[in-house]
């Protein structure tokens, strides 16, 4: 946050500090992520934005398959029946479900168009698909040779949100759903935690975003899950963000959908299932992680464009030169392997002044920007800023030197960038022993996570919403050590994680 | 097609001569492509369906993105109004539209879900997106400087469909659509013929499946379109299909929408805009060109799996080594780049008859079998099988000699189905001079293309299509070449291709 007392000029206003939900929407305008859409609550997923979701996709992609699931897609619409099955289900997405009722549009006399053709049977838009999944999987698995089905597909979702927000919380969203059925109760709790385990890894080490792993209380739980679990982030706000979250299913929807297999020794029973998923809610915490109040701030393993080359052109006469220098360093970037993948470069040919066209990368968030006039041309040398530092921080480098050195910047950064954030998290997750301290904590504090002892009881839990907006975010997975609840005096097995949540 | 006098037995039943709209639902059955869903209309992909798809997805991706394209991703929903902006393209998908009327479901008393919370302006669901790019379009370009704007989405579309066909016509599809707005009617142009000749060389290239590049008539035009073009494609029931197509829109939805630009000189103008698709359906195409009475034969381009690899254990105790033999062929195998890509090697190790598990395999059109068992293990060969050739053709190879050749095999079977289609193609393009002959051509005889002169006249077009049930498919780009229409003796500027089509 903002510290100095002499306010310097930022490239994003409000700042953080001012306003920081509308510095959060100046960063995504600012970095053309994303803009809201004429349509209520949904957003339009610029190219910037769209092609982190790609590098996202990209990655738990080949770790999804490499941990033996198969990618399918099933339909965007949901028989109204089929959400009738699981009780606890209905209750979840009942209110949020948008309707399909007609399939025909019709001008009337006025001459503007109205919905004809009624459906005998309306259906839903996905707010998930377990139910059209289950009823799948119940006609695919016969028997335990069939099992563990391991599927996921990555697909568009709507949830009528009242009150949404760019990337955190929009009517239709982008994500993906894995959907596994197992024999056993333990096979399908080992695929819930191992999914966990690949999102947590995915947040840690490719969006630089430290992230807890944790449980559900029984109130915060996928409608029809037995288990929820789920990586919490902290926000630079010091609020919660809930970025990915695994569920143990049980058996509620093998029993909704009637699936059942004969297992080895020929006896019926029914399968034990989970569901996962992120979605595009993570560029939400990428852009709240890292960002500064001069715009966004990307870490390399997931910026579309690792080095961006900016040629500076004083004299025309000496333009060929320039941009055929800008040519060749951009090949031999491109010859460079980062992260698995080629460098990303780009050249900035476009007719503007060179500050507007070096400010508009540092908006956008790339790691690294090379600005190539006469004297780099005529030294061989490139000019380097780092996005992780000030502006104003710019060196002047042999290519040569760059050009070996490129892969360590880009790791330094994502390293740095990631015990920042690693940092500020551990700074602002607070021990409290007492209820005064802990609504203290939530009243007259600078917030951040609490960490405090917790009978289980859902009256607590809602008492503590209630009258401060904060959540339990998790039972954290570490040890479990006993002590007393801070709001009843009543024993606990172990302190819960506290918070405000988007 | 099954032209022997005994018959054989064959894997999939009915054969093509028997019934070709039910052999092909019964290919996609046994290959597992895809299934039915209960949501009237729409398919389930299943993985191997799926798999198909990503494969076509990345490589039209790379292409879009290395002529300057980029992915983005608009609102599923499209408000009511903004279709009423376009009178012909109102006409063209009114009477095909899903329509969320509310956002919210409640139990009535019945105990039944129905839905609640009407919205005051209905959407629809997107059946194509030009509509809501153009609203973005005319706030996103101001001058010169901002276009070409090129994009890209990956995305599903709803047309409701009342006739319903795996892959070849679905409520729900996959499809890409690109959008682009240009400075002149000849740079759009040229981008609506370069998007169609890269979509003709994939399908040449990539799906070995030739096709016939032209213009469709305006009775086939997209609505709102100026110019549709489209790659034709004929399947082995001598029915075209429309592959893919690529629209120059003009200036109909800068009009509609108001996408105006400054010129260099200062000067107000629409801009021009293209907009072109290939979806799901190609997969359709894919399966018609190729696929013979054993089930689904896959260009090796396309494979999700280019070489399965059948361990045969007929002795326990050989077990372990024969399966340390596939392991090692298999990562031998993974270390060749085809096409761009590693071989893709699957192991099956399904407890499960020899011949049973081989078959599976024949009927989901791998490329390469290779059967493994005590025989091979000693002989360091391998007992290869190849998915354009009969079952029985199988060769027994040392197993340098087949790593040697994998990509060379690879290369031929591409080659091959090629040349296939290719023969198959023009052997069933006639030429054909008068009316009567016409006629009998679509009645009497095996049917195919018929390449006739025709006047213009979209009365003569309507009356054909009456007649016989067929369509004008396009007007080929070749060399135009004058003569009579066949139907009215009038002038003609060029022969054009009638067909019956999916």
């Amino acid at each position: 946050m903002q510290s100095n007392n002499t306010k310097q000029k930022t490239a994003i206003s409000p700042t953080r500090a001012d306003n920081y939900p509308e510095w959060y929407q100046q960063v995504i305008k600012a970095a053309e992520l994303a803009e809201v859409s004429p349509v209520r609550g949904c957003m339009i997923i610029k190219p910037w934005g769209y092609a982190l979701w790609e590098n996202i996709q990209r990655i738990l992609d080949e770790q999804f398959k490499a941990t033996g699931h198969k990618n399918l897609y099933f339909p965007l619409f949901i028989p109204m029946s089929f959400l009738q099955k699981e009780a606890e289900h209905i209750k979840g997405f009942a209110k949020e479900c948008a309707v399909v009722t007609h399939h025909r549009l019709v001008t009337n006399a006025e001459g503007r168009l109205e919905p004809a053709s009624p459906l005998e049977d309306p259906y839903i838009i996905r707010p998930t698909s377990e139910t059209i999944i289950g009823e799948a999987f119940s006609r695919w698995i016969q028997s335990y040779r069939d099992l563990p089905l391991l599927v996921n597909q990555w697909a568009n979702i709507v949830r009528w949100e009242l009150r949404t927000r760019l990337f955190l919380r929009t009517t239709e969203f982008l994500w993906q759903e894995g959907h596994t059925a197992h024999a056993t109760a333990q096979e399908a709790q080992a695929e819930t935690m191992q999914m966990l385990d690949i999102y947590a890894r995915f947040a840690d080490e490719y969006m630089a975003m430290p992230v807890i792993k944790g449980e559900k209380t029984a109130s915060e739980r996928f409608p029809g899950a037995v288990n929820t679990y789920c990586i919490e982030a902290m926000m630079q706000d010091k609020k919660a963000l809930q970025a990915g979250t695994s569920h143990f299913l049980g058996q509620t929807f093998s029993k909704a959908f009637n699936i059942k297999f004969l297992n080895a020794q020929s006896q019926e029973d029914y399968t034990w299932t989970t569901s996962w998923g992120v979605s595009t809610r993570l560029i939400g915490g990428l852009i709240m992680t890292h960002s500064d109040d001069n715009g966004l701030v990307l870490p390399p393993k997931l910026a579309p464009t690792h080095v961006v080359i900016l040629p500076i052109i004083h004299k025309e006469e000496l333009r060929g030169e320039i941009m055929a220098y800008c040519q060749q360093l951009a090949e031999a970037l491109r010859r460079v392997l980062y992260a698995g993948r080629a460098v990303q470069v780009e050249i900035d040919q476009r007719d503007m002044a060179g500050g507007e066209k070096a400010w508009s990368w540092v908006k956008k968030g790339v790691p690294l920007r090379l600005e190539i006039g006469n004297k780099e041309y005529q030294n061989h040398a490139v000019f380097l800023g780092r996005r992780d530092k000030e502006y104003k921080d710019r060196v002047s480098l042999k290519k040569e030197e760059f050009l070996a050195n490129v892969v360590t910047l880009l790791d330094d950064i994502q390293q740095c960038l990631w015990q920042r954030a690693q940092l500020f998290q551990q700074n602002n997750i607070v021990t409290i022993n007492n209820k005064a301290d802990f609504y203290d904590f939530f009243t007259q504090g600078e917030g951040g996570f609490a960490k405090a002892h917790w009978n289980g009881d859902a009256g607590v839990e809602a008492q503590v919403k209630s009258d401060l907006g904060v959540t339990i975010r998790c039972i954290p997975l570490e040890a479990p050590a006993a002590g007393k609840c801070i709001f009843t005096g009543e024993a606990s097995s172990q302190a819960v994680l506290f918070a405000k949540a988007y």
